[in-house]
């Protein structure tokens, strides 16, 4: 069924908040809910009921796989439920299925793109992720919902494109309702770097509040994770740093139409055209990418450290804002992540505030391409199942 | 008493998410509160007497205040109890006492400064706000906290400055658990511009959630209202803006030991510098903002105007970065807006990306110098009574 944004409140309120115990392990058994929670102790008994027969959540005799805790345990199960899931981009689309804590049964990266308008793609995507449960035998009943990831910026509470740079004819497309109708679940979309951000932050560095991951790739853009939730700002905007100014290129002209943008002097794109002279025609970012490991060419190497080092300007002031515990790196350029972190550090470090960078780390993604799907993962868990950060009434509608 | 940060939960659970219902206007009868808290309804009437009887929530049939509720609707009292603020500055302080909505009873400026170290100047404001209960015919009993803003960084968890630059002698000084012990109240401590921004927000622009709050003064800070709430990054450090390089100004040696900064080319204090021909010796910002205002002298309209480019530079970054909703300009030189505010709007209108500045608004403060001690006591309000935005255990010890 489509996403229902009326009701104001789940007639089971309190579930969400006792799965979201249970799922970060804060509580284990009946009686730390019932104090964590505030609710009473009937009704912390009936919702566990629910959770116990959806089978999300299993108890310590209910098997072996508890690892030891005592008899009565409460545990959260990932596998009583399964997300598709893609990452679309300019040049290809991450599509597969992950379980409900983000581990990848089927990851699979296409040449196939947004750039063909969303009637074609959507339809290619949801035939695809049809393909992927039958090839992974998940009954479709246990598929829980929907989670996108788009190159450009996203009214996320609708789903839907706001006025993308790259993305020719899905100007407020509605991609989530038509998701959600396709399959009747719950869908959610978000920005492509908003995922993996996520992703990252869920899976690497949950124990710190304040993260931004920085992707690197044909363009450049930033998932600012601010008090442990994705800030998207009020128009899904947030976090679009390739547009920053920085100085001494105002000669260079940026897709956007502005000029001396970040992202085109430093991006991948930008060194593709820096290096073109020894790269093969129409060479993509990981043809750049190929060259600097791989080409025995000092100066590719120093034009990625430049690079990195405008980046570097952009994001001390990015930290002298934020002042974030962890700065991550991802995206193709990641690749050559020696010459691209040097460069970046060398800046950061030279011009943030010493408060700001005494314990900062500036550090290469770990999920690498698997960031974005395992976001859009966590990202459909999170809101669906236990209503992390949001009010969300299509949850409500969750199988 | 001391603040107590060991207990995890307070032992009424759901008492402070009631209040927070009832304050915000959100929830005004029984029904309301047991459908949007999830509680039992003989939770939610156990707690609703323990907030009736601390006189926090006043009953439609209770007297004349309910402005033609029905009877029985539950309102937010906020002259139940009063908060002890202060604003303290590089060159004076705010000093005073607020009622629970905000409301300023008593608000005085003094020249008393924090250089002077810690001991002398917290030995002189306790002595100030007790004088201030007296004045104000206060009774102490009904005093609920104490809500402090001081002119650097600051762990806000444990109210301790963190290597704040311009405040000798206050590094790590337990600055909160000072003033709760003399006045037996919890007491919570920010930075200064982050409780200008609490107060901007929450008494004039509550209705958005993404708000920047710029202080234009002596130095150039800024506090981050995202997702509705402050964000004070891993170190304490967020929105220290005025240590953003700009280019052009590789001359200019900054306080900080950088050179370039924005503080040190478009502050209040860098335009007392450059117009030092025409002002008196060691002359003030409002020395500053009095000469541009009514001097008659296009060359220091054209400086002030020059700063406000400078700031636009560095806010355009930031609109990419946080795409906010509004951008609120504040401190002294704030009353010098028009030319100031103009050379931000152009710069930010020219540099910013089309989505995330179509709707965006940038204005001068409305609270002008008492923002900082209204947002002290909504700091207090929110934090003691309610819990918004954080797990406070010292709630549990206010009276």
């Amino acid at each position: 069924m489509a996403p229902k944004n009326s009701a104001p409140h789940p007639p089971d309120a309190g579930t969400s908040q006792l799965l979201e115990l249970i799922r970060t392990g804060r509580a284990s058994t009946r009686q730390e809910l019932v104090r964590m929670s505030g609710l009473s102790r009937s009704t912390v008994s009936q919702r566990l009921e629910g959770l116990l027969a959806r089978g999300l959540v299993i108890a310590g005799d209910q098997g072996e796989s508890m690892g030891g805790r005592p008899p009565g345990s409460l545990l959260f199960n990932p596998k009583a439920g399964f997300v598709l899931v893609a990452d679309c981009g300019a040049s290809q689309t991450h599509t597969g299925i992950a379980d409900l804590g983000g581990d990848v049964l089927i990851g699979e990266i296409t040449d196939r793109a947004i750039a063909e308008g969303p009637e074609g793609f959507l339809a290619w995507l949801e035939a695809r992720l049809d393909e992927h449960l039958r090839e992974a035998s998940v009954d479709p009943a246990l598929v829980r919902g929907v989670g996108v990831g788009l190159p450009g910026p996203v009214e996320h509470r609708k789903g839907r494109p706001v006025s993308p740079p790259i993305m020719p004819g899905w100007d407020g497309y509605p991609v989530a309702e038509r998701l959600a109708e396709t399959f009747s679940r719950p869908a959610l979309v978000d920005n492509d770097v908003n995922i993996m951000a996520l992703g990252e932050h869920r899976l690497a560095h949950n124990e710190v509040r304040d993260m931004l991951f920085v992707k690197v790739g044909t363009g450049i853009g930033c998932g600012l994770v601010l008090g442990g939730n994705i800030h998207r700002g009020a128009h899904g905007a947030a976090g679009d740093i390739g547009h920053i100014h920085v100085p001494g290129h105002d000669d260079v002209l940026c897709s956007c139409g502005n000029i001396g943008c970040l992202e085109s002097v430093a991006s991948g794109g930008a060194l593709a055209a820096q290096l073109s002279d020894v790269l093969p025609r129409d060479a993509k970012v990981s043809d750049v990418v190929d060259h600097v490991l791989h080409g025995d060419d000092p100066r590719a190497v120093a034009a990625v450290r430049n690079a990195g080092r405008e980046i570097g300007g952009v994001l001390a002031g990015l930290v002298n804002t934020c002042d974030p515990d962890v700065i991550v790196i991802g995206g193709q350029m990641a690749l050559a992540d020696r010459p691209l972190i040097a460069g970046i550090r060398e800046i950061v470090y030279r011009r943030s505030l010493p408060l700001a960078t005494h314990n900062l780390r500036i550090i290469k993604s770990s999920l690498d391409e698997r960031a974005g799907i395992v976001g859009a993962a966590l990202m459909v868990v999170e809101r669906v199942l236990t209503d992390r950060g949001a009010s969300v009434a299509d949850a409500a509608g969750a199988p």
